[in-house]
Parts: C-alpha cells; structure tokens; sequence
C-alpha cells in the first residue's frame, strides 16, 4: 500500500490544490490535504496538472524513432507508400519490438498514459509487428495502458489468409479489429467490412477502421459501416479514423451521415493533416459525434512528422480548425484526454477521486498555453506511480 | 580585426568542414582549414550547419510574448479581430517596445538573423508601434537585420491621413510599404492600390500586401497589383503576403495569374495555415514564382499559436503542402533561407565566401530532421558574432 501526496498544483489550470494518490487511483483532491503518515511527498510548484494524454490512433510498430535518419524517396500516392513499405519490411532490419518500445517510451516522458496503436498485419509478415507490439506492452505494463488494433494495412478481401491472421490476433489478445479503405483498397467493400463485423462479432471487440477514401467513394463506405453498425447494434463499438470524405461530401449528406453517427455513438479519430479534407471539427461536435485525436505514424516510411507529444497533436487539431479561443482550446485538450479516453473505451479516467492516478504536471499557466507551447513536463505519473521527471523517463 | 573558426560542421548535412569567419563575413569553407593566430575555435562536433534563418512576415509590434497569458475570447471573424485588437490598445497598456524586443530576442535564440516585420499604422496609435520597432532593431543591432514594413492594419483609405502617416514612417526609415485587403477592409481597391505604389515609387521602397481576400474578391485585388507592378515596371519590388486567392479560384485563373507573378518577379510570403486555403506551393514553384515563409504574429490578440522559431514554421510549410520527401523538405527549409533573403532582398546571404557570417548549429542529422524535430540550437552567430548557445541568448 504505497500512498503519494502532490501539493500545490493546478488541474485544468484552476486552483491550486494537493492530490492524494492511494495504489493506483486518485484519492483526494482539495486544498491543505493532511499527508498520511509515510506518504510520498511530491511538489508542484504551482505547476498545471493534467490527466495523462491519450493516444488514440498509432502505429508503434512502423515507427524508425530512435535510428538512424530514414531517407524519404517515395511516390506521391497511398498506394506508393503502402508497397514501399512491403519493400523496405523484406530486407529484415526493420525491428518492431525494439522500435515501438522506443517510441512507447518517448510517449511516456511527454505524459502519454493510455493509447491505442494499430499493427499491421499481412500475408507476408504474419503476426510478426502484433507480436512486437505486444511485447512493448508487456514491458510498459503499468506505465502506458495499451490497446492493439489488429490492422490489415494492405487489405483484408483482396489478400486470402488476411482475415484467419486476424482472427488469431484478436484470441492472442488484440483488442479491436482494424480496418482499411473497403474500395480504395481492397476494392471489395462489402467484403471487407462483412468480415470486419464477423471478426468483431465473434470476439466481442470494437472496431476501428481507417477511412482516407475521398468524397462520395468515402461517403459510400462510411454508409456500409454504419448500415452494419445498426443491425448488428453495435452502439458505442466503432471508430472511422481519418474520416476524410466528411470534409470533402455536400454539406446536407455529410450532416445525414453524422446524424447517424450520433445516434449509434460511431465516433471519429482524427490526426487533422493540414493537407487534407477533414471532418470539420465544430460541425462533428455540435451534431454529438465524439471526435477525438491521434498522431497517426510517428517518424517511418510514411511521413518524417509528427512528435510522441499529445499537446502537439491537440496544436495541430486546433490550427487545421481554426480554434483560437482559450474555449475553443480546452476543446482541443479534450481530443486528447477525455473524448479519446471515451473513444478507446478507457476506464476510470480524469481528474476525479476514484480515476486511475495517471498524471501530467506542466510548465504553463493555462490549458491553451500547454497545448501552444512544448511546455516542459515536470512529472508523469502513471497508475500512480511516477514515471517521468523533466522529461527523463525513470523506467 | 577578429577571426572565428568554427570546426567540425556539416553545411545542409553535407560532408563535415570548418568555417572561417572573418570580421562580419564568412572567409573560408573547407575541411581542415587553419586557425589564423588568435582565432577563436568553436568545436561544432558535427552539429548540422544551416545559414541564419530568416523570417519574412511577422508582426513583433502586437506580441505579448514574454507576458501572462492572453485569454482569447474574441468573435470568429478578421474584423472582429482587428476591433478587439485597437480596444485592446486603448487601454494603452500595450508595450510594443519591450513585448517586440522580448521576441525578437527569442527567435535570434533559435537561429533568425534576419527578419522583415509589419509594424501597424493607424490613425489612432499613429507612429508609436514603429517607432517602438524601431527602438528594438537599434538595441539589437548587429544580432538581427530588420526590415520594418508600414502597415495600415486597420485600412488606409478608409482613413484618412494613414497614408500622411505611412508617408512620415519611410521617410523615418521603414523600409517597405504595407498594405491589406483593398476590397475587404478598405471597401475602396483602387484608391488603396493606388496609395501603395505612389508611396512606393515616391521612397524608391518595395510594396509587401496582405492579400486574405478568399477567390474572386482576391483574385481582382491581384489583378490590380499586378497592372501595376507592370505599368510602373517594378519587377522583384512587390510581395504579396498570404495569397489566399490563389488556394481557391479556378487553375486556368491562378496559372494565369502566376505567369504574371513570375514574369514580374512578384513574391509570395505564406504562413501555410492549415484552416485556410493557401497557394499551392509545389504549382507555386513549378511556375517560377519565390515562395517563402513567415510566422505571421507570435502569440497576440489574433491567435495563441506559432514559435519563433522558423524551422518551425517551415515544419507547417511542408505539413500544409504535404512534403514528405526530404528533396521536398529541402524546398521548405528555402522558404526560411534562402528564398526568404531572395523575397526580402537580404544581401550577402548564404553558406558560402564573401556571404555574411549568419550561422545556426544544429542537433540534427539531416535537414528533414532538423525540420521535423526542433532540434537544440548549439550555436548561433550574427554577423560574425557568437549570439546564442544552447538556446540560451547571449546579449
């Protein structure tokens, strides 16, 4: 029974008050909380607290965080970059698990404290980037709670043997059955998102599908998804992540689809690329679809961008919606904490008594501050246990 | 009489050198150079070596970097923020000495050493934003070069005696003539566009626009620069900052309109906001015309976003206009060096001979990555002059 006191911090940038963490959950806050004797004591120094961000869309196991620059050559389409990646796997030198425990760690230091990451899975590599990824989370355990989307990047109906490969994830211990683009991809959408929904079935799991497809070509997809979403009734159990045609369809159908949406909870994941159509964000908020943020890929053959930093995510989120307000930014932080912890389907989460003691003290007056600025983390804590200290990770 | 040598530094990423810095300019690159006596060595330990960044579109007058944090509550549209920001002025507590020279001073810490920066005039502050600009390029003289642009933020024909003001302003010494929206805030395009190049060819100064009309409206705005620009053959003498218009009319209409552009050597400066429709940047180049980058305002009335730190911003250039390839991120870091200085006319600009001794050291393997990963600035030199290490400013 280990009990820790942080005095003299800020949640969400209001009062200052101490927090008692008792095990792994929070269990006090107020102001002028009496330490229980033989208590850890830690101090804030009037710093901003927050709940430990959450990642809810990436791809630890394709990250090159930690080696060597990689030297992006590759073709304009999806397509280009789905098969070099096929190509660049082939040599060998690609280590998943040494790779993602490296990324996973980084996320740790910048306050991460619960995430959803997709593994590829295909003919060629088997479940080799699950079982890498799984081996991440064992090591983190009870530092970065981690879910696994079993995810057939390089499509499920037009690659036989696909589906049974995501099958034996989703019994080994994956925890949401991933999707890719039914038409653009796989070219036989009712196929795919049948056997998305079978596999979803069986196992009991939610479903989390990529959807970059443009337009009315996503539109019809997304009209598939939720066709099935209905009858099965599957409220609350399926994520679009990107969801680009909602930014791109006319207004009158996009607004029908996110009726829809609402009713049966489908929510969106979105990384908010500058280049892109995206769902927009203040119209998926008013018509009730939870929309919640991700890095997507961080540092591989993909795209050299993006930071292992929520905050950095919440910024981006916030510039490609244009949302300047310090309202309009606690928005932006909800992306990444609770609307993600929502979307991911994570327990006990916020700052509350009774919520898992995952913990961000910040360097920033304010929550749009720390979503503008990098601002430095004082101290992680995790299940109630500190896990970072100035950004240097003690694990 | 002083000489630098600097050892050990890789010029783009290229193969490791040593620079010889001789009073204010650059007087050798190569490897293995020698030290003339009393030189002082600075090791670079194969820090990345790019020429000083430039900033070529900012406002350092509004900022309130260095102070508490601004709670933005502001209504959604440009006029709305150009009235919240002169209310916000009559209180009078606004110091645009000491907030500008407070940022200037960071984005030398990060690297800048040249900058163009729009100082408002209107007929309610009259000269005091940039007379206080002004009061901070002399402090920093030496450290920074800066270009200050008379910019009529709130209109010049919709009010009278902005262009007297305008006037007073070059003949104190501003350097470039500003101008906005002659349809959209001065409800009046020609009489605007008119006043620009008048005090223009009356100063022998450059004309620097913003352009934020969206489509049409915008497009009719250039249409009019760029009759003007011809009939008075002020080729390489006009930039026109932002350029939204030619992220939104139709390709026959932009191609058209940046055949003229690059024929007449007429600029673009952009920020790349992701919310905004922008000119795209890889048809931009392929037409001939100079792209390059600026933060826009740092942390101001308008908006809590952007760093002083062009790397930075070219990060946002190469996210909005989807580079991913590092030849790509190549044509980003121009938009912050040397097409800056080309946009700007800086002079004696770049890594070579007889070019000033602007120099930034990075923690970076590779431009991409320097790009990508904000990286430590080790060393900063202006001038021939050790200004920054480590971040850390030291003047």
């Amino acid at each position: 029974m280990t009990d820790l006191v942080i005095r003299d911090v800020r949640p969400f940038g209001g009062d200052a008050v101490d927090v008692l963490v008792h095990d792994d959950l929070i269990a006090g806050i107020a102001a002028g909380l009496n330490a229980p004797p033989g208590a850890a004591i830690e101090h804030g120094h009037n710093a901003l607290l927050l709940p430990g961000l959450v990642e809810g869309h990436t791809h630890l196991d394709k990250t090159l965080w930690g080696g060597s620059w990689y030297r992006n050559e590759i073709g304009p389409t999806r397509n280009d970059r789905i098969e070099n990646e096929r190509a660049f796997r082939r040599d060998g030198s690609h280590d998943a698990a040494t790779r993602s425990l490296a990324l996973a760690r980084a996320y740790i230091a910048h306050g991460t404290t619960r995430m959803r990451t997709h593994a590829d899975i295909d003919t060629e590599i088997g479940l080799r980037h699950v079982h890498a990824t799984m081996r991440t989370r064992e090591t983190l355990a009870g530092a970065i709670e981690m879910q696994i989307v079993a995810f057939p990047q390089s499509g499920l109906a037009c690659r036989p043997g696909t589906e049974d490969l995501m099958d034996a994830a989703l019994r080994e211990g994956a925890d949401a059955v991933g999707g890719i683009d039914p038409c653009a991809v796989d070219r036989d959408p009712v196929r795919q998102v049948d056997a998305l929904f079978r596999l979803a079935e069986r196992h009991g799991k939610p479903i989390d599908i990529h959807l970059h497809e443009p337009g009315e070509m996503g539109a019809f997809s997304l009209d598939l998804i939720l066709e099935r979403t209905a009858a099965l009734s599957m409220r609350g159990m399926v994520t679009i992540s990107h969801g680009f045609c909602l930014g791109s369809i006319a207004d009158a159908e996009r607004d029908a689809l996110l009726a829809r949406m609402a009713l049966w909870d489908v929510r969106i994941a979105t990384t908010a690329p500058a280049s892109s159509p995206v769902p927009p964000f203040r119209v998926c908020r008013a018509a009730g679809v939870t929309v919640y943020g991700g890095n997507d890929g961080v540092r591989d053959t993909w795209t050299p961008y993006a930071k292992p930093d929520m905050l950095d995510r919440a910024m981006h989120i916030g510039l490609r919606n244009a949302l300047r307000r310090d309202d309009e930014l606690d928005w932006a932080l909800e992306c990444v904490t609770s609307a993600a912890a929502v979307g991911c389907g994570f327990e006990r989460y916020g700052l509350a008594v009774g919520c898992r003691a995952d913990l961000v003290l910040l360097e920033a007056e304010t929550v749009a501050e720390a979503i503008v600025s990098a601002p430095r983390r004082r101290l992680v804590v995790s299940a109630g246990k500190v896990t970072a200290r100035d950004g240097v990770l003690l694990l």
